[in-house]
C-alpha cells in the first residue's frame, strides 16, 4: 500500500489567515516527504471554507515541487470545467517538468452548486464536459498537431508545450464519488480513480472497485499498483482517550464545512448527479462514532489505526491512502505528531505487503 | 531604479527538453535573490517558441515563491482573456499568500492571433475582455460578496478565497505595446505599466510615459517608483568582441522566433490592433547593430552597460529594468555569467539614485 497526505483544507480568513495555512501546508508536505511518504494531494474548491483556500491545486503543487525531490504530487482532483483544456495541459506539463515526472492528474466533475453557477455551467453537461476535456488534454499530452472538435472545444492543428515530462502523458485518475458506471468507463480507459469511501456504505465502494478492476484487466491494461486513491480524514494521538476527543472534533468540523458547502443541493436537482441529494442527508447526519465504527475515519491510537488500516486492506485490497491531516483546523502541531505517528508507528505495518 | 531577471523562453523540444528548461530557470530565480536582484518575472505564451514553454506564469512562479524568500515574483503577463476570472484572481491570491506578498500582477491582451483562435475567442473583443477581466479580479481581491454582471462574465454574490495578502490587492501593471491611450488609462487607474521598448522607437516610448505619468499623477495616486517595467535582452562579458558577437546571436535568434509567432499577423487585421502589422514587419526587419545603436539591447561589456542604462535613464527616467537573459537560448553558464557580471559591475552604479 501507498500513503500521502491529501491537503484538504476546511478554514476561512475567520479561523487562520491564508499566508499561515500556505505557510504551514509547505511545512507539512516537505515532512510528508521527510517521513517516507509517498504524495502529497490538493483540492480545486472555491468560495466555501470547505477547499476554497485551494482554487488551484497546480499552483500550490508546484510550490510543493520546489521544496521537494522524490514525493508524488497528485491534484485530488483539477476540475476540468472551469479551465479551458489548452491552459490547463499546458500548467498540468509544466508542472509534470518542474517536479521532472513526479505528477499524477485525478480529474473531477465537481458537484457543488454553487461552483457551477459562479462559472456559469450547466450541472446537466457535466458529465460530457468533462469527457470531453480529460481526453483533449490527454491527447495534448501525447500527440502533436492535435486538431480537436468537441461539442465545447475547437482547436487545431496546435502542439501544446511544453510537453510533459513522462511520456506519453502522466498517469491520469478519475473521481468517482458515488457512480459505478464512470468507475466501470476509468477502468476501460486504463486510468486510476480517487474514491472517497466516507460518503458510501462498504458494499458500495467494494461494488465500485470490482467494476473498475475488472474493466481496467479486461481492457489489457498493466496494473501499477497504485491506480485506486481513497482519502480518510486522520488523527492519531498515543492517548485513545484524546485520539477520540480531538479526532472527533475535527471530522465535526470538518463536516460541518461541507454541509455549508453542499447547502445548495436542497433546491437542486440535475441528471447528472442522481443520487447526490442522498449523499447531502447522509453528511448532515453523519455520527462520528459510527463513521469510526465503520473505518471511515483513521482516527485513534496508532495500533488502533493499524487494525482498521488491515480491515481496509481486507475489504478493499492494495489501494494508496490519502490522509487527511489538516482537515477541522487542528493545531499544527496536532497534524505533525499525527504524521509522525503515522510514519514510525504506522507505516512500517504496510511497507513489505507492497 | 530597480533590476528583475525576465524568463522569456525562446526554445522548443529540439532545442532544450523542457525538464532542462525548468530546472535552469529555477535555478537562476535563486541566484537572481542571491546576486540582489528585486523581481523575476515571466510570460504567458502558447503552442510556439516564442514563450510557448511559459503557458501559465503562476505555475513557474509559485515554483520560484518556495525556492526564494525576498525577491519580488511578477507576472509580465498573465492573459486574463484565457482564464476565468475567478480562476485567474484565485490562483493569483494563492500565489500572493505562498510568497507572502511579493507577487506583482502585469495583465497583458495578448497579441499573437493563433493564440485567440485556439482559444476560440475574437481579437476585436480583446480590448473589453481584458478591462472587464481586469476590473472583475481587482473587485475579487478588493471586495466580499462580490457581484459581477459585465458583457463576458455573470457572477456573485461570492467572496473570493483565499483573500489576498496584500491588501487591498497586489500591485498591478498593465501591459501596453504601443498604445498611447491604454497608457493614459492606466495611469488614471493607478496601475503600473510593462513596455517594451524593443519594438518602439524611443520617442514613442517617452511619449507613452509621458501620457501614463500625467495620468497617474492627476487621478491623485501615490508613486511607487516602481510603476514602469521596461524588459532588454541582455548578454554581458567582459571581453567586448564576444559580448557583441554572442549578444548578435541570441538576439537574432530570439527574433527569428517571434517572426514564426507573429507569422499569422500577415493575413490578420483586427481593429482592436491597430498597426501591429507594422511591428511584425519591423521585427522581420530588425537589425542588431542598429538596435544596439539604439539602446534597444543591453549587450556589451558592464562598463558599456552601465553607459547605455545612463542613457536609457536619461532618456525614461527612474524605470525598473527586466533582463532577459535566457531568450535565444544561451548556455545556462552564460546565463549565470551575464547575471553576475550584472550584479557585481552595473547594478551598484544604480542603488544609490533611488
Ligand atoms: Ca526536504
Ligand atoms: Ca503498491
Ligand atoms: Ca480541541
Ligand atoms: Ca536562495
Ligand atoms: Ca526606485
Ligand atoms: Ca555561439
Amino acid at each position: 500500500m501507498e500513503f500521502g497526505i491529501n491537503f484538504f483544507p476546511t478554514v476561512g480568513p475567520d479561523d487562520k489567515p491564508a499566508g499561515t495555512y500556505f505557510d504551514e501546508a509547505l511545512r507539512l508536505a516537505e515532512l510528508a516527504e521527510d517521513l517516507g511518504f509517498d504524495h502529497v494531494k490538493t483540492v480545486e474548491h472555491y468560495f466555501f471554507k470547505y477547499g476554497g483556500y485551494s482554487p488551484d491545486p497546480v499552483t500550490f503543487l508546484a510550490a510543493v515541487a520546489a521544496r521537494t525531490r522524490r514525493i508524488k504530487l497528485v491534484t485530488g482532483a483539477v476540475i476540468p470545467a472551469f479551465t479551458h483544456p489548452l491552459k490547463l495541459a499546458g500548467k498540468l506539463a509544466m508542472l509534470d517538468n518542474i517536479s521532472k515526472g513526479r505528477l499524477q492528474v485525478g480529474f473531477g466533475r465537481a458537484f457543488l452548486p454553487d461552483e457551477f453557477d459562479a462559472f456559469e455551467l450547466s450541472m446537466d453537461e457535466s458529465r460530457p464536459r468533462f469527457a470531453e476535456s480529460l481526453r483533449a488534454c490527454q491527447r495534448l499530452w501525447a500527440e502533436e498537431n492535435v486538431v480537436w472538435e468537441g461539442d465545447f472545444y475547437r482547436f487545431g492543428p496546435v502542439t501544446l508545450l511544453p510537453r510533459p515530462y513522462q511520456r506519453p502523458h502522466p498517469r491520469i485518475l478519475v473521481a468517482a464519488a458515488i457512480t459505478p458506471s464512470s468507475c466501470e468507463q476509468a477502468g476501460r480507459d486504463g486510468h486510476g480513480l480517487l474514491l472517497v469511501p466516507s460518503i458510501s456504505k462498504r458494499e458500495k465502494v467494494q461494488e465500485m472497485l470490482t467494476l473498475y478492476r475488472k474493466a481496467y484487466a479486461e481492457a489489457g491494461h498493466e496494473p501499477g499498483g497504485d491506480e485506486v486513491h481513497m482519502s480518510y480524514n486522520c488523527y492519531l494521538s498515543e492517548d485513545a482517550g484524546e485520539a477520540h476527543a480531538q479526532g472527533k472534533e475535527y471530522s465535526q468540523r470538518t463536516n460541518s464545512v461541507m454541509v455549508d458547502a453542499v447547502a445548495a443541493w436542497g433546491q437542486r436537482r440535475s441528471e447528472g448527479y442522481e443520487g447526490y441529494e442522498k449523499i447531502v442527508d447522509r453528511i448532515a447526519k453523519a455520527d462520528f462514532d459510527r463513521s469510526l465504527a465503520e473505518n471511515k475515519v483513521l482516527v485513534g491510537t496508532p495500533a488502533e489505526v493499524v487494525e482498521r488500516l488491515r480491515t481496509i486492506r481486507e475489504w478493499f485490497g492494495d489501494v494508496t491512502i490519502s490522509l487527511q491531516v489538516i482537515s477541522g483546523n487542528p493545531a499544527f502541531e496536532e497534524s505533525v505528531r499525527t504524521m509522525r505517528l503515522f510514519s514510525e508507528q504506522v507505516l512500517p505495518h504496510f511497507r513489505d505487503q507492497d
